[in-house]
């Protein structure tokens, strides 16, 4: 999605070719790399724009509300598998988790909740994809535990091991900036069918209730007024 | 969430008592209101940082990606609902719909999908509310379709004709604009108790086919790695 003058002249790991199909071939399924990339940039957003690793936690904190050390890892998870799609291409995202890597998401790539190329899936893992919205086809990037040994406050709150100390938090930001991309997993996937396709927009009806308009498909009556998924009540009601 | 000297003196319909619980009781569960405002703001963030429509939707194509009506629309909602969040409390976010309104959400307030404050239930509504997150206590916005009568354009956008050509779609803008706060109904709600509760961080296990981690109560095997959930194949499996 960047323009290619702001792409690094022969990337070492990743040829694109003009077709948008990937011409590199791992040669496993799984394959970590450690990038050669300018040491003073954390990571760049779909248009080009860089961050150092500052200003980036500065961004997150704006947005996040706080400098999570999820969205920082996130970012460069981000940053990792942007840099295998297609240039020009249209990419969708998947966050297998709702932990703060949707943010790094958002923040960095054309995706976000309300417009639908991201998607949040309940796994409860620390991982993400990137994928061609008409193919399928794509980088998905991971905490990979077993990477994690060099680096002990990145595993405990890997492990949901919260670091309540200042020096603790200090440390883990530093190993994670220390670590850059030798903690995480790249895999070359391909999405199921039913993440390419669109869900068609339901005819929509009014709710005999709140008299609302809703899917007509939910129902005689919305979600909202269903006793089992309605999630607030009013006031003297 | 704003500083109070960014809030307007005497607000013509709420005033916030120092206990952080509202001090309006609305003589009916809804109520519509045309409150008066400053014509050249469409809305303002939770810092109290103000937008004119242009400038709003110069954001929502920066971050959405394009000038959705619907996010437009939302800031709108979420300006309505705001003015009703006791100041200096916190609060968290439920959009009823996964289409656009997230977006307002995220760039208006402190809420995000990543951060958690931000929860998106798939009712299909277009409604949000922002509640207290101790005491549940909270404002619900909602576009009302009876009162969609006076704004054809709005109308057919609402129930899913979207505007294919571009006078329609700037007379669609227009009628936005135009409208103001006059479409949207508004709730005094209390969310249900699990909307308060944080979930307890899960225990973490690795999963014997990943090999990565996630929340052991998933089961035996994470939920990438079972065949009903699952989203994607590795490249040659």
């Amino acid at each position: 999605m960047q323009p290619s003058s702001m792409r690094p002249a022969n990337p070492p790991d990743t040829h694109i070719a003009s077709t948008g199909s990937y011409d590199y071939m791992p040669k496993t399924d799984r394959f970590h790399e450690d990038l050669t990339t300018d040491p003073a940039l954390w990571c760049r957003d779909h248009r080009g724009k860089t961050y150092s690793l500052e200003e980036w936690i500065e961004l997150t904190q704006s947005f996040h509300g706080y400098p999570a050390p999820g969205v920082v890892m996130g970012a460069k998870m981000v940053d990792i598998a942007m840099r295998r799609v297609p240039a020009g291409g249209l990419f969708d995202a998947v966050s297998e988790t709702s932990k703060c890597l949707p943010d790094a998401v958002q923040l960095l790539t054309p995706c976000t909740t309300g417009n639908g190329w991201l998607r949040v899936v309940p796994f409860g893992r620390y991982a993400l994809t990137l994928f061609d919205k008409h193919t399928g086809w794509g980088t998905r990037v991971y905490i990979d535990p077993a990477l994690l040994d060099p680096y002990p406050e990145t595993r405990y709150w890997f492990f949901g091991i919260k670091p309540k100390r200042k020096d603790k938090s200090d440390r883990l930001m530093d190993e994670i900036a220390q670590a850059r991309e030798r903690i995480y997993g790249v895999q070359a996937v391909r999405v199921t069918p039913e993440l390419l396709s669109k869900n068609p927009s339901d005819q929509r009806a009014i709710c005999p209730e709140c008299r609302e308009a809703y899917p007509a498909g939910h129902g005689p009556v919305c979600r909202g007024c269903q006793p089992e998924t309605r999630y607030f009540f009013l006031r003297g009601a």
